[in-house]
């Protein structure tokens, strides 16, 4: 199901910004029992994403009626996406337009139980990203790379690929960001030039000391990665997979996962 | 008017890849007397980034088809979009889905004609474009770099920002090719790590023999430019364009602009 500005519709403006130029920014949220989770914290985000793009954020109220007019199916995946809304051809925004509200729901991705006993299988991408301090973080339409990247691997049992910068450092995975965790030290990479900082990142950084890790936002290199004793990829969807298998390196099952996994499956609102 | 897959349609699906990731490719051409001007040097382009993405590019004959109904307007602007079609959520390509293919038609933007004397104003931009050598050149759908760019003056009395990348080199306008003119030599920006190599730049490439100037395509820097004898902007729409006046700097009518322009009313085709 997907709502448009609110109403029940399939498409948008074939000359809408979002489509001319991935002029806006998204969101993807679990919905469980009719409940977006992390609900504030999405929100938040968007509001944030927006403001960098100097778009107008509708109004929590209209999300959370849109949100409501989809739940009818209780547990899946909630978009939403924000555009600029209709142009003019040029890429000069015109003052005044409205921007269009996208809000779609759609089925839960089915994920092997036994991800959680035996973590995944990923890979290095070749494909490096590029760096934009402007744009960095935020989850906007101009999705090429991730596109491009996870068209590198078809082989299914590789749930995730891992990216690097021009320089070599680890960013992030196709869908997800990346933490390692070494000794008692929680590490993500800074994202301040390329990258998304996903919500369910935040929450992974503000649960880590009530689990007994310190965390540290840093430049990650391939090596910190393979001496770690756990690496971990995140998302709003996902939650937290452990990476046990990537190229030729294999971990056990790391202790910490699990405890990860427990503080992120409360829900922060 | 806008045709979708060939029907007259104002809307795409709202999965479309192109809104969700700007999983696509497009092009802006001018009509003239019911033609597009260039149209095979276009269509040869769009092929080429389309393969850049993987793409299946639709036929030649497809593309015409649309042109012929969208021509009763018989002069006007007519942009074509490829996109990789209706896709599930996530950014995995699946295989055998159409693409799709979006054209359209608007009118003619009016310009003064005083520009085709005086030339035009420029500033430069203060956002750096982002070295991505697997999209360089490639004239896709994440134009966020170019919206952002554009937004950062108001003033009507501008026509056209310059852009560096982060070595701070010039690299091309936020709509446009660039050129400077010095001695017999024209030189352009190479555009392997940003940039768009749009088909006006080709064609001032291969024109400018013919008008007595040498070409090379080369590291451009700010100091190149100003030390231009003259600094032209270029694409499908808008022709060329010289600038006479950046920041402080200003330029008086140069002699190859109008010739260039001469070369670049011919129709290729």
């Amino acid at each position: 199901m997907i709502l448009v500005n609110g109403d029940v519709c399939t498409q948008v403006a074939a000359n809408d910004r979002g489509l001319s130029y991935g002029d806006g920014v998204f969101r993807t949220m679990l919905m469980q029992a009719g409940k977006v989770k992390n609900w504030s914290l999405h929100y938040a985000k968007l509001v944030d994403d927006c403001s960098k793009l100097a778009l107008t954020c509708p109004d929590n109220d209209l999300f959370k009626k849109d949100i409501s007019n989809l739940s009818s199916n209780e547990n899946g995946v909630i978009k939403l996406m924000v555009t600029r809304g209709i142009g003019m051809r040029g890429y000069a925004v015109q003052s005044g337009m409205p921007v269009t509200r996208i809000s779609m729901w759609s089925a839960m991705p089915q994920f092997e139980d036994k991800i959680l006993h035996e973590g995944i299988r990923a890979r290095w991408c070749q494909l490096r990203l590029s760096r934009q301090p402007v744009l960095a973080g935020v989850k906007h339409l101009n999705r090429l790379e991730n596109v491009l990247a996870r068209s590198e691997w078809q082989d299914a049992d590789i749930l995730e690929g891992l990216l690097m910068d021009e320089s070599g450092n680890v960013i992030c995975g196709t869908m997800s960001n990346v933490f390692v965790i070494k000794g008692r030290y929680l590490y993500t990479p800074d994202l301040s030039g390329c990258g998304i900082a996903g919500v369910t990142r935040a929450r992974v950084l503000a649960g880590a000391e009530s689990i007994g890790l310190m965390t540290k936002i840093t430049v990650l290199s391939v090596a910190d990665v393979l001496a770690a004793d756990e690496v971990i990829v995140t998302n709003s969807v996902i939650g937290i997979w452990q990476i046990r298998s990537l190229a030729e390196r294999r971990w056990e099952a790391g202790q910490f996962t699990p405890l990860i996994r427990a503080y992120l499956e409360m829900d922060n609102d």
